[in-house]
């Protein structure tokens, strides 16, 4: 069937992703004569920039997501569909879902971005990513079965592999995940083992240039490393990523000469997204070119050059600012793309002008580790603990809902404190647990 | 290899098992001059009673599990491990496990119980039992998929299926499930849906004796009755059912005479359980008989008439107290049963005389819904709003660890006053999810 035909005839807005940019415009034409549909093929909005406290324990999935529903409750003109896109028809103006199909009058694909092996799909068995609750849960029971089984194993060798830990990639992620593992095996599991020694576990970051978070002007790469080193990660610089297997990552040197061997269980993935590949279908359609990493080019007012009422936004997009340059895949620029987008559509139904987007840098920081961060805002650089203060606000704020704001204040209050972090369960079937086993746990079993 | 040869010469006692029994052991052998090691096969001890809470929503799986080696850390003598048991070799005094073995001086059983599908294990498939958390996660996106695919549907028959919750069993897990549902649909998700009505889905108990919660004393199963019905549950008394499918449940009434079948996606089985199957093993080992629901009888002071120093406990034991009868398998009990295991090896140690477990009855409570509970403390019947103000006491107070308490009670807070949950995240792979799927959303992609 066809929702748009059950609808009166105002203009039909769909909306393909839940993420910052998709979920910014939806909220955006709120009041506006317009009946929008926003597709998503999970229940909930994820604050993906606290992903990396749930791969490690300290917060749960539940405090940095959102119902969508619940999100849009009061914008009566929005609908919230489950299910996922197969393709889109720009000439026949339809998106073609799992289970129906969807005429538009305005499209805007926020379909964001996933994790890019440079041609080595294989290596994300051994290596896993970090973009979505499950990645978040499995590598939270990834890193704690880690030091379960070294605290089974008996062969020094395997314990050493077990307990090294290889973050791909020193991109604020990769640094936020280095310096959060740094602290659970020094601090969280300290003396919760009988056997092993959890503080002698090896926390490697793995980074291609000269420095993890080159992307922030100096000084503050060279702070970020002093930071990382103090908490114990060993900043591997200069070395990318050649090959992963179960047991091992080989290294290789910028100039290709030098190679490095690491025995390891555990690979984490911070290293490369890709857009989704609704791109190369717009891209086959509209006859615009896509650009690195699968993005596709939008005009000054984040529509399609072919198509006025397309829009592109989030990290699937590539503006290009006239004085910022190439606008990066980052939570403030998505949400601002997508409110743009709804402006523009209010603007037609308004008869006014469209106006091109303004990107609003209201800075970047990564956070290193306790009370250690860096940043920029405008023209200022922060490093250390004021950095980190106002990361702490910052993130606080964007938060979606209050409710997850008392919340995630509180455990991280807790683990401020106490240095502790429960939410680390393993969850799901694992390695000790046999189909055919007998044994039946209190409370699982 | 195995473990008790690295100890020194103290007896080594081995608990199966981390639930509220198993647990209790552990803590109170505390300066106890053994070496303890406690098996599980999950790295967390769970607070079962409010599970239902994470099935509903409300809570996230990391507010009631704590990990057991933070609970242990500072009980020296314990050694937490990670493991399946096999098999029990009483005669041997040895327990061989999925990686290692271990030898034990004393044994304590406390592996619980499972689901009991009274011989018809294939309904499990349609009927999920709630025992787990992968059990509850798993219910949750049952729960709230049910509504989304209603949402999908256009057959009207079908949405009503959909929209149909069917829950086995009146016992206490069942009427806090129910009276949850209830509000989900009627408060939680009223506004959030654009093509169905969430106020009208059906919540239906399944109860085959006079009232739901018959264990109490009257008049408390015909208040517990009224409560349900205020909420808009249909209790259903005096049937038991006879089939389950996926698409409906049939129910027998107990002269066999009358059937009714009900359409319905959702069934929720509360129904029964069966002690954990080490409980045969034991039985074909010491020649004791096994009682109703696989328990185990144990003597006066929680071991085996066979054995002193294997001791049962929790719902895998039948202790029958010369006053108060079979004791019910509660959390209360088991952690008891537990304590008083513990005592019985430090008196062994000291040379002094076992004493009989003497269970002493906090009373107990079983909560319907907002505001309303029932239960008995002692000789005192509880009703309505004090008997939930009670519970909501007592449940505080037990929650293992401090931060755990007050994320439980923020969020409790929350839900009361917006009437809100929000751990309402549909994780896993689902229905509207294809492997070739393109579409990609911005933060799950």
């Amino acid at each position: 069937m066809n929702h748009a035909t059950e609808k009166e005839a105002v203009p039909h807005v769909v909306i393909i992703g839940g993420g910052f940019a998709g979920l910014a415009t939806a909220q955006h034409l709120k009041n506006c004569p317009v009946n929008v549909t926003l597709i998503d093929r999970r229940n909930f909005h994820l604050f993906q920039p606290l992903l990396y406290q749930v791969a490690t324990g300290e917060l749960s999935p539940a405090n940095i997501a959102s119902p969508l529903r619940a999100i849009l409750e009061n914008n009566r003109n929005v609908e919230v569909l489950l299910d996922s896109v197969e393709s889109v028809d720009l000439e026949n103006r339809c998106v073609h879902l799992a289970h129906s199909e969807l005429n538009f009058d305005y499209l805007i694909v926020a379909a964001g971005s996933t994790h890019h092996y440079f041609g080595n799909d294989s290596w994300g068995k051994y290596a896993p990513g970090l973009k979505t609750v499950e990645d978040a849960t499995e590598i939270r029971a990834k890193i704690l079965e880690a030091f379960e089984a070294a605290e089974l194993e008996r062969d020094p060798e395997i314990i050493n592999d077990l307990l090294t830990f290889v973050i791909v990639g020193g991109g604020p992620t990769g640094c936020e995940l280095a310096g959060a593992l740094a602290e659970v095996s020094k601090r969280t599991l300290r003396y919760e083992f009988r056997k092993i020694d959890p503080t002698q576990a090896k926390v490697m970051l793995i980074e291609p240039s000269d420095a993890p978070l080159h992307i922030y002007p100096s000084p503050l790469p060279q702070k970020a490393t002093r930071a990382l080193e103090a908490l114990g990660v060993d900043v591997v610089t200069g070395f990318h990523v050649t090959d992963v297997n179960d047991r091992s990552v080989v290294l290789t040197s910028r100039d290709g000469q030098v190679h490095k061997t690491i025995g390891t269980r555990n690979v984490i993935w911070a290293a490369g997204v890709k857009a989704s590949p609704l791109g190369v279908q717009i891209a086959e359609q509209s006859g615009i070119a896509l650009a690195r990493g699968g993005r596709v080019p939008v005009q000054a007012d984040c529509s399609l050059e072919t198509d006025k009422r397309v829009f592109v936004c989030g990290d699937l997009a590539l503006f290009t600012d006239p004085e910022k340059g190439e606008l990066p895949g980052l939570a403030p620029v998505a949400s601002q793309m997508g409110r743009h987008a709804a402006k523009c559509i209010r603007a037609d139904q308004e008869g006014r002008e469209r106006k091109s987007f303004q990107y609003f840098d209201k800075g970047s920081l990564a956070v290193i580790g306790r009370l250690q961060a860096i940043g920029t805002i405008g023209r200022f650089k922060f490093h250390g603990f004021v950095a980190w203060a106002i990361w702490l606000l910052i993130h606080l704020m964007y938060i979606t809902r209050f409710r997850n704001r008392v919340l995630v204040l509180v455990q991280w209050g807790w683990a401020f404190f106490t240095r502790d972090r429960s939410a680390r369960l393993i969850t799901g079937r694992h390695r000790w647990e046999k189909e055919d086993a007998v044994s039946e746990r209190a409370q699982s079993a």
